[in-house]
């Protein structure tokens, strides 16, 4: 039987600030990215995030991000290798705490927003985290941009890896995203997101925004869990891989 | 054989900003107290104090203390429960994971500044801070001022706790340690420090500021390790309770 | 013909995270509070709130917090008085920055949260907040809880003053407010705290928790900006004001 | 007779945390560049340096630099020219908060590191910068590196300007600095480095690293206030000016 796994990105709020639907999300994913106080996130809201998760069953990762709180970590920083390293290892560190603290075990790690997108390009950067997932612990799984920097690296470091791809967003002749600034990045009708994703679990293969199909690897789609929309999609999506027959299952 | 627990806080630095004599210091103490992110050290530094302390054959402690960065941790701020439940997790979860991924284990927790005076006095902080360490990993040794509520609440956990004295303050007829704001406070002859150690290992023993003999349980006693005289001190009483047939030793 | 201003916290938004309903609460306020960095607020936020402010004709104040974003400001902090001096110092300069650029001027300064409610107690603090806004500019108006030390300590310095009160809470025989930990702390119908407000602006006057009158200060009213009822209360308020021919007026 | 003024980065001190000379720096400088926060400074060391340099009769400067703490500001930031405008703004009217205080006028704005290199180079960030200096106050001075776009940007936007060279860096044939990565970006020899800074005063002209005379234009000559040897040079640099005849002094 065909299995994805879905994830999304959740405990973002911070202090008294609140982001987000993690309750409602969670019945709808497989695995939760657990934002790790760098760029959102504190210690309550972390293990809040953890306890939830746990009890609905779905997989724990860390969402590590630039220490950029007040650019919700989504600008690029310049940071060294050693830099990346001992960042990303802190804040998966903190979040292991928590999940051991509850007598379980996180299951991967997927970095967030600029680190995300620049570790997907930069061999250095995503080689940095690779290294530090890995000796923290070397079951974990890394999450990166399906095709991109991060997934090579995990896997040259000795990692299990997941190859993420996006159901919302277009992709260009080479396999990778096509970036925001450009009109057609997006796909905003829900049926043709839904359609793109089965066909990238099915059949590992998505059509560029030339209208050719590209080979993609997908063991883990993205799901947004914020804004009004990002409910309605994700039990619209869930739906539809049940009736493809598609089991979403994380990978533990 | 007597022996003695010598510990001291370190990896205090943060990013372009240096602190104390961690590298010579090293030498002198059994275990280090690591600073966390919060009240000092950045990942950077974290990993390297955890390297050095490695080499050395120190025992590694997280050394926890309240977000405040500005204030070095040493203002007290009220915090809940579960905050301080929260919070301590974090930290010592962070540092945990830099030890793990050197493929060492961490000895021991002590809270920093204020965070460690005001748990040495609130049985529901020291709770907290107890149930974070033990949740994380019990075999953790809790360091807390001798007679005072971390104890207490370390052991009503099921923790190891090592009760920590000071070299160069004074005590009040209960056993706790006379308040900096009054002019009696610190001892600031070498040789008066040095005997109040040999004394309160040797017979368990201190005497209070009104004279008499109180006594008290030393586990391990705190070096400073900022400041011109530090290291100084920190080799006389070394080379004290060696000629006292006194050994250094951390509780691994 | 009587008049009373109505204040409000906002720019209370961080970041990606927002917080608050302050377009739609400035058509019904006299003078805004704007957060300052150090509890809630970031440059950008400071500026659009500033700017907004001014197009609605709301006066501007700054609402300077302890530096404490996880805690929202709300946690006691313990500082010294040359520190809050500078603290206050450094927010109230950076919003009078914004106003200045925007060819206005201050109004007056609201301290927030924890650091408000202290300084209600402490005279220490108090004039520590008080000289930092006499010293950055003596036309500004200090705002404080109506009978409190901030009161006191910037009529010391020569400041003037604006005593403020509370719809929504209840008051003690001598004119404090109940604590919240107590059960009848809040005034939960509209109705009632709407007519508390009335009676302070026409008779100076309040009923204490033991149903005693007790005179009262009231030249400006704290209106909150967050959760559901806020506007609803917000104009409610407004109109009756109107209907008892109250003017509702900032002090420029 | 000649002058020029000698300007360096002071007040970059955080809490616990020292930095730099600065007390024996201002017997040597005519301008001071004080942090404001975000890389480094905080209220109480930026109300010292202020009172310092106003005892010295030194003329004080904004240093604006990336909200970056653990980086000192020196790792690049990709910030909207929105964001720029308004963390700029937010820093300098801080300080200028603390130089009213005092009764005194700040004199200008050196923006720092990463923040600094960026914004000679980047028109659009370079302009947002000059716009929020200028909405402060239209009589303050921009600094920046001499022949780059935020000397450009500040003159287009009316604002005096002043054009900074460099001592102990090379030059290259367009006027540019020589990038540090490069073997031959420093001049380590005093000797030399203090000619160089003679001849773009009195000739207005550079030697470039090919051996060419360049043109540059040197209104105010940075001095490093931190490491053993930044005493010796300020004097010597100073020393040699007087010994020329060349004035040292700010621009007020």
């Amino acid at each position: 039987m065909l299995k994805i796994d879905l994830n999304c990105d959740m405990g973002e709020s911070f202090g008294a600030w609140q982001m987000g639907n993690d309750d409602e999300i969670l019945a709808s994913v497989s695995s939760a990215n657990i934002a790790c106080g760098f760029h959102a996130g504190d210690p309550s809201v972390m293990r809040t995030t953890v306890e939830r998760a746990l009890e609905k069953g779905v997989a724990i990762g860390a969402h590590p991000g630039f220490p950029d709180l007040s650019g919700f970590g989504r600008r690029n920083l310049s940071v060294s290798e050693q830099e990346a390293y001992d960042f990303t290892l802190y804040q998966v560190g903190a979040l292991y705490g928590f999940v051991k603290a509850q007598g379980s075990k996180m299951q991967h790690v997927k970095p967030h927003g600029a680190l995300y997108n620049m570790a997907a390009k930069d061999p250095v950067l995503a080689g940095a985290i690779a290294r530090a997932v890995r000796d923290l612990d070397e079951e974990l799984i890394l999450f990166g941009l399906s095709g991109g920097e991060l997934i090579r690296a995990g896997k040259e470091v000795g990692l299990q890896t997941a190859s993420e791809v996006f159901a919302d967003r277009t992709y260009q002749p080479d396999g990778s995203l096509t970036p925001r600034t450009q009109p057609n990045a997006l796909i905003t009708e829900d049926e043709k997101a839904v359609a793109q994703v089965i066909r990238m679990v099915k059949e590992g293969i998505v059509m560029d925004t030339s209208g050719n199909d590209v080979p993609i690897e997908a063991h883990t789609v993205c799901i947004h869990g914020d804004g009004a929309h990002a409910l309605t999609f994700a039990r619209k999506i869930n739906r539809t891989l049940a009736d493809e027959g598609i089991d979403i299952k994380s990978f533990k």
